[in-house]
């Protein structure tokens, strides 16, 4: 039968996680069930929660102390058959985690769908295959950047920087996510002007970088601005997808008239993941979700940074985004902040070749300006797919040279 | 100048608190200021973000033990100006908590917006006086009832139920939230059939039913089912907005051609607010931001019930939905869960008169059936308005009598 199976985490006073299970799977499906005459039983069956499991976890002294109680753990496991719901993720999210998210410390930490729900997703168009097809680019980490201070700023100023960021050799430049309609640097000119500017550096230095311009303003009115970015030629847009819906990215995605790739970026995604007792996993929000849902790269706090997320969670989003799958295809992760070439290394051993090494200060505050940090990156990348240490690869590289000297490096333990 | 207040809950380990509240009013729109020319300043003043207060609180044993640290905590304002983003609710949540969800322990409480900025937004298109126009009913809170156990039921038992909770006399009946498009009771014969059932009763017993019926499925499908919901003559909507998002419903509710009453139902928004340390704050999200964005009816879970919230969270709620506002209606607050008739002295006290009790088991468990329990609570109703108690009122209601012969009252304190 094809069902949809919800993990959660539980915190709770009582220690009776069996009977809650029952619960849950009973009262978000059928209601009630034993007490149902025989002939209602066989109707409903196939509408009826299932408990798959119930694993209880250690007590915590921590937690049970800022509770004032003594509380117990457990994951649970409940199966909802997809007979309940249409085959959209609002009535997914609703059935398994609506009124269930108001109902006490549970958090929801992974849904596994069967391989008949699956397919009503249609995860990237591109992925990581398809977009290292449209850069050329094999065999290593994409480098990518971001604006600065573009706010306020016009369109020659969002332009130049634009320029030094590709003349640095990065494979991806984003808008900044703050950045939304407004007179000084319209969507429509930022993408046939930066189309301007990059066109120019390829021609003088035969590399391509990919522009994912911010797609914003009203739900309803999406669709159209993607399919004019798609007609002005944009190479990407950025979404902020956690201030919409997961489903409005899979529409961007499905809809054959956009076809451009998806970068979606956390914002607001912090309100709904880092409580121990309440939200989602980000495994499961910036992985699973954004991946089936069409992603082509999602970006999420690094582990280095000021705002970070603790490596074990960074990289079971990373996971989630490239765990091989039949039905859905790969997508980017993009760890994000306090990233500077002097870490590369550390980021390659940490997320692999399959994952996009994003910067912003670290590209930006080079010494050489943004073309020099990109740079930088590059020639990073480069040593360590060649198994240099970076010092070594400094040798021909005054760019990560500098860089260097600036921030140092990150020692790489084996 | 127009602009959003954003207000913050945060914990952190430092204590320079204005310094932090100044590091976000400028990193979140000019990116830097001091080390600007002057020039510069100049062009950048009408974007810069402003700190508007910065509140310290008490550090709280109970959080600095399960954070294993000693803790502070400030509320700080911050005010973000109106030129930075497009007139929408996703750029305004980017804005002032995108990237910032993701800082640390931080929880956005409040938003505040100018006359100006509050104008972009619809509020209910009836709200409350606009129901109780609908309705012919003034000067009383609303009584509803919610459909039980209706999956894999057919559109006989559906109708059935809802034609016993009318005859009890209960304003409105809302579809089951996890009640999808479904071959046994289809959107649209729910809406006919309902409405042949609630017409028959109306004929019968002169009172009026509204029907709120759960439009679901896919994001950019919405609108047209809501569109053929009002053609087909359906009294209501019940939506699961933070399944979609807040910009969803604010399409809804702007569209002419759907023009029907709004119900958001709470489902997955306990994904957002429980936290003490992140997310929203619910008098924002369920309070605030549903009115603005145009729900006539906002469900939330009673003080009271299993599913509960604190009773200052759910009043908070209720106090934003019916503020006095110039620019916005009210809307109706409908705390839900663990409601009966022997509460209603209690609700009428909490919520006032203009509010919506709601019932599930308080109508259906009743020994006539829902509609002995629809009329247990009409009657509940009449007799406190009276100025009775309800062991005064019934004397007159069988119904009444056998409803707190089973749940009993709530004494109520004055
Ligand atoms: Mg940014
Ligand atoms: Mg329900």
């Amino acid at each position: 039968m094809s069902e949809v199976i919800a993990s959660y985490l539980i915190h709770d006073k009582n220690s009776d996680f069996h009977k809650k299970a029952e619960g849950i799977a009973l009262g978000l499906t059928v209601g009630s069930w034993t007490n149902l005459p025989l002939l209602e039983q066989e109707q409903l069956k196939k509408h009826k929660g299932r408990v798959v499991s119930v694993f209880p976890l250690q007590p915590c002294d921590r937690v049970n102390q800022y509770l004032d109680n003594e509380v117990n753990q457990a994951i649970i496991k409940i199966a909802y058959p997809t007979a309940n719901f249409s085959l959209d993720l609002p009535a997914i999210l609703t059935t398994v985690f609506g009124k269930l998210s108001l109902d006490g410390k549970i958090k929801l930490i992974d849904l596994e769908f069967s391989k008949e729900l699956i397919q009503a997703f249609p995860g990237p168009r591109f992925g990581i295959e398809g977009i290292r097809k449209e850069l050329n680019v094999y065999d290593r980490p994409l480098v990518m950047s971001i604006f600065k201070g573009v706010l306020g700023k016009d369109l020659s100023y969002l332009t130049e920087q634009l320029k030094q960021q590709a003349l640095g050799g990065v494979d991806l430049v984003k808008d900044d996510e703050i950045l939304f309609e407004n007179d000084l640097t319209p969507f429509e000119k930022r993408i046939t002007h930066g189309k301007a500017v990059l066109k120019d550096v390829y021609e003088k230095t035969g590399h391509r970088t990919l522009y994912a311009v911010n797609v914003s303003g009203r739900t309803f009115d999406l669709k159209e601005k993607a399919k004019r970015a798609k007609e002005l030629g944009a190479d990407a847009l950025l979404f902020n997808v956690f201030a919409y819906g997961l489903d409005v990215l899979q529409a961007l995605r499905e809809d054959d008239e956009i076809a451009l790739p998806l970068m979606a970026h956390p914002a607001v995604s912090g309100a709904l993941t880092p409580s121990e007792f309440y939200g989602f996993s980000n495994s499961l929000l910036l992985g699973k979700l954004l991946r089936i849902t069409g992603a082509d790269f999602s970006l999420f706090p690094s582990p280095y940074g000021s705002v970070a997320l603790p490596f074990e969670e960074a990289l079971s989003i990373s996971t989630e985004l490239v765990a091989p799958n039949h039905y859905v295809k790969k997508a980017f992760p993009v760890p994000s902040a306090g990233i500077h070439p002097g870490m590369v290394p550390l980021l390659v051993k940490d997320f692999g070749i399959d994952s996009v090494i994003n910067a912003g200060g670290g590209v930006h505050g080079h010494p050489d300006g943004a073309a020099g940090g990109g740079k930088a990156f590059r020639d990073a990348v480069d040593a360590v797919l060649k198994g240099q240490t970076l010092q070594e690869g400094a040798q021909n590289s005054p760019e990560l040279s500098k860089a260097i000297d600036l921030w140092g490096t990150v020692e790489v333990k084996s």
